[in-house]
């Protein structure tokens, strides 16, 4: 019963895939209290997400709040209603667990915004190996022509934001998320950060094939780049695209005046959005508390949660005005492991929580610099005005922590002792999320849930159709696993494949060949030769046995399916229609 | 700003105190998603606390239940309607701070079982120098003919029931305890360990009076020892005492066929106790999931959390039978800063959460005996089946990690990192904890609340007086501070206990004395010399200055308030009837 454990980066990988054991049917909420009847319908429906926001970062920004803000409780507060799992689709590669009860938030993302689980680092396709996509609230709602928005203080094309409106097997494949946001989608509004996957590599961003915000443009997006231009955007821009970043938004404590808050970007949003008589349906993404938590910088989780507060009120703002608005609000995760105590010490030492200037990762790259344990000694004191480092710690903080945070992480560890607090590692744990509600959502997720829950509370109080959408999505694409040979060609894992496209699977011991079949058509490969037949004549598809798997180009498929399929080698997927 | 942290251990200690802060009014609970009217009242209440069972241990146990039990849901899930901050008073010992943000047992029990913060290892008493008793539920339950029962895995005597039946400045008076619960209370059913509390030495227990289960048995108490004894009571035992271990009952793990579980202690006294027609008011405590997880022994942590959850089971399966009951559980505070993954892996090995056979408590004497890091070796593979363990590993565990829980905390740090689960220390912390409820308590519990809304909810629903009975209490006793001379005198803080009396106090400058005066009398101290004068006279009075600080003895309160004051040494306070 030995499994073994891989070291998953944040960024996701391609996986292989087995069935969960562990997708049992969520609970309805029931809390005896309350009668839930059949829920109001709400016009506008705002989903926000606090990117690695467990349990432990809510208290840790309440407990600043009280102690540095004379704020006794967080805007949240008010409006908890409950809490949600975010267990992932079972997934291995290669033996390697990759996925399972701690999900990332690609799967959790998947998971709140189409009501379906999957594997790690998907990107609302399901856990097969030709993955069929899933649609999302958002994409459901515009379907019915609502307005739809996505706010982010991460990259615009992070999984959170994508899994919103786009579809792809890794949610490293960035590019692509961007482009179908241009090209299948139509949300209205996209703030957030993550530019460089809008610009070519000529124009020292990301993208292979060419830069795509004239396309944006043409398409009647303004587009943005800083909080001035924010601001200049009138409540009927109509459709606006904000780049407030290369990559990720500035952390709060980094932040010029340049740079909007995640309640800017909310306020402006909702102005935009809110214009539209069928009304919007939209995601607001407190994107970087989950970044801090990876690398255990500790004020920066609790000012990145504030910020992600700040814009909850603005949404709540907006929500009890306008009266025909649910608003739903949960995490996709814990992140780091944090806990409030450390060491058997009974308290924690908040009166240090503001001392952080930088956040450590803009201070890192002093810390990586620095030749002496008394120059790394000055900039700890300088950053954070503790001037009792140890030899032990400034060594400690020159080596680095062992982990890819290097110096970061142990300049974190070593801060962390101050403030009280722990962390057990640099990524997410499988510990509950909280869930909070404004509106006729409310009753939907209340008590306990799965983060499933929360996509089809959406779909029912926005009145949308998530499974019909899906099933025209379904018809559109498949995103197969593949590899590419050698010599450029691209070949699919044929079962799978074959079953997703109907096409017929047998074995012929005789000729000991696979034999795929559909109508009168038929493709047999000898796996022993990889020679193949199509009709009984030499074809020129190329076959390759791997581990006992056959896999094929699109070739046999169009043949056998007498379809136009075609392969988009940016989205990896292939097109049906 | 600068604060010194004290490594305080389980047990408290007495505390000077400071105001407190942070002891901002809690909101009400008001998702808006429901409207609280005022709420039906129940004829009975059963409180269920998970003693240190914060969001991890219970998604933990769920995630054992889905993967060993094939049920994907605890009992508790259905039943989850919010959550509670537990932070405690502040207080400080001599500029150290030993309470605050993060709760003890006994602070946090004494906010949910009285409505009242106070400081860590305070038993329902105020945080004073001169502390005021809180009454208890269980208490102003009493006071109109309800029947009462405390249920309890850890000691009867020990924080969590203490706080409903006794008054105490110090947590670690057992005895008195014991004694308050035979002479100042009549709770009908005790249930749990803690035997030790009632055998004097002679019949090796901890108590120096005399053993005191006579006394119970005189005052009507049928007293049980084991499983047996417990399923011997009628439902007509009226009153019973139940002691199941000399000290703690045993860890699920270790538990033989003598030992009631939680879930048969609950349904016993529910038994027992609905056999008054005025109803009942009673609390049962998980009280282990703490003692699993101070030692970070995480099998021992979901076994006992399963545990608590079966006895949950009991009392729902009673109040939905009965449709006059409600029912509230919560937790005091998590214990272990506990997270459910570590190192960066997206993972936690759920497959080996069943392999511990004993819990490390009694297992930690084999590996404390051990010689050589091969029998290390071989006692870990009895114990869990892991044969991988590393020679580094095994001298760590012969070694001990360093803290009071030496070979045991070690073992379990290297057994943690198997289950791919994290600890941050020994201690508890300050994240906020789960609130589930039934009945039309849950109403007045739901969303984000604070524990102290727990015992004011109780009250509404089973129609007590808290603050009328609290107003008795404090008419019978006060609490103090004290110091024993060399000659065996007792001598209390004057200024605090004159204010507790009504005594007022002046400096008088020429004299140099402290002037003490009520209605016509007057003592004054020479704080130079210390000499007392009792209306003009000298008299005996003991006096002390220590620190600029006037300590008297009760003969100079006496007089002033000629009141027939006495001293309570076991339960150390004064009696002012």
């Amino acid at each position: 019963m030995k499994k073994v454990f891989k070291q998953l980066l944040v960024s996701g990988m391609a996986l292989s895939l087995l069935p969960a054991w562990n997708a049992g049917p969520a609970i309805a909420a029931d809390a005896p209290a309350g009668t839930a009847s059949a829920p109001a319908l709400s016009k506008n429906v705002i989903v926000l997400i606090g990117d690695g926001m467990g349990p432990a970062q809510v208290s840790a920004a309440r407990d600043y709040s009280r102690h540095f803000l004379n704020k006794n409780h967080l805007e949240l507060d008010s409006y908890y209603v409950g809490q949600a799992t975010t267990y992932a689709d079972r997934g291995e590669d290669g033996g390697v667990m990759v996925s399972g009860e701690v999900t990332d938030s690609a799967s959790a993302g998947t998971a709140f915004a189409t009501g379906h689980k999957t594997y790690n680092a998907g990107i609302s396709v399901s856990n097969e190996d030709v993955s069929k996509p899933f649609a999302s609230v958002i994409e459901a709602s515009e379907k019915i022509g609502k307005s739809t928005g996505l706010v982010t203080t991460a990259r615009i094309t992070h999984a959170t934001p994508a899994v919103y409106a786009s579809h792809v097997r890794n949610r490293d494949n960035e590019s692509a998320i961007a482009s179908q946001y241009l090209q299948d989608q139509d949300v209205d509004v996209l703030f957030g950060g993550g530019k460089q996957f809008f610009l070519s590599k000529e124009e020292k961003g990301k993208r292979t094939d060419k830069t795509i915000i004239p396309d944006f443009e043409a398409k009647g997006y303004k587009v943005v780049y800083d909080k001035q231009g924010l601001e200049s955007l009138g409540a009927g821009a109509g459709k606006a695209l904000g780049l407030f970043g290369s990559s990720h938004v500035d952390y709060v404590l980094d932040r010029d005046d340049t740079v909007p808050s995640l309640a800017d970007m909310t306020g402006k949003a909702i102005e935009i959005l809110a214009q539209n008589p069928k009304g919007f349906t939209m995601m607001i993404e407190g994107g970087r508390i989950d970044h801090a938590g990876h690398s255990n910088d500790f004020p920066s989780v609790v000012q990145e949660a504030l910020d992600f507060d700040a814009a909850v009120k603005v949404a709540m703002d907006f929500a009890k005005k306008d009266g025909n608005t649910s608003v739903v609000v949960t995490a996709d995760h814990e992140t780091g492991g944090l806990s409030l105590s450390r060491d058997g010490v009974y308290e924690i030492n908040v009166d240090a929580w503001d001392q952080e200037k930088q956040s450590s990762e803009i201070f890192a790259a002093k810390l990586k610099a620095a030749k002496s344990i008394e120059e790394i000694k000055r900039l700890v004191l300088e950053n954070t005005g503790f001037n009792d480092l140890t030899d032990d710690e400034a060594s400690y903080i020159m080596e680095g922590d062992g982990t890819s945070y290097a110096q970061e992480g142990a300049y974190n560890a070593v801060m962390a002792k101050r403030f009280m607090v722990g962390f057990t590692g640099h990524g997410h744990s499988a510990v509950d999320v909280g869930v909070w509600a404004y509106g006729p959502i409310a009753d939907l997720v209340k008590g306990q849930i799965d983060n499933t829950d929360i996509a089809k509370a959406i779909a029912k109080v926005a009145d949308v159709d998530l499974e019909g959408t899906t099933a025209e999505k379904q018809a559109e694409y498949v995103y197969p696993k593949f590899k590419v040979t050698r010599d450029g060609s691209v070949l699919y894992p044929a079962r799978a494949l074959s079953e997703a496209l109907g096409v017929q699977v047998a074995w012929d011991e005789a000729a000991k060949s696979v034999v795929l079949s559909k109508d009168a058509n038929q493709a047999a490969v000898n796996v022993e030769t990889s020679e193949v037949t199509y009709n009984g004549a030499p074809a020129g598809f190329q076959a390759n046995m791997d581990n006992g798997s056959l896999w094929l180009s699109l070739d046999a498929f169009k043949q056998l399916t007498r379809k136009p399929l075609t392969w988009d080698a940016l989205s990896e997927r292939i097109s049906l229609k």
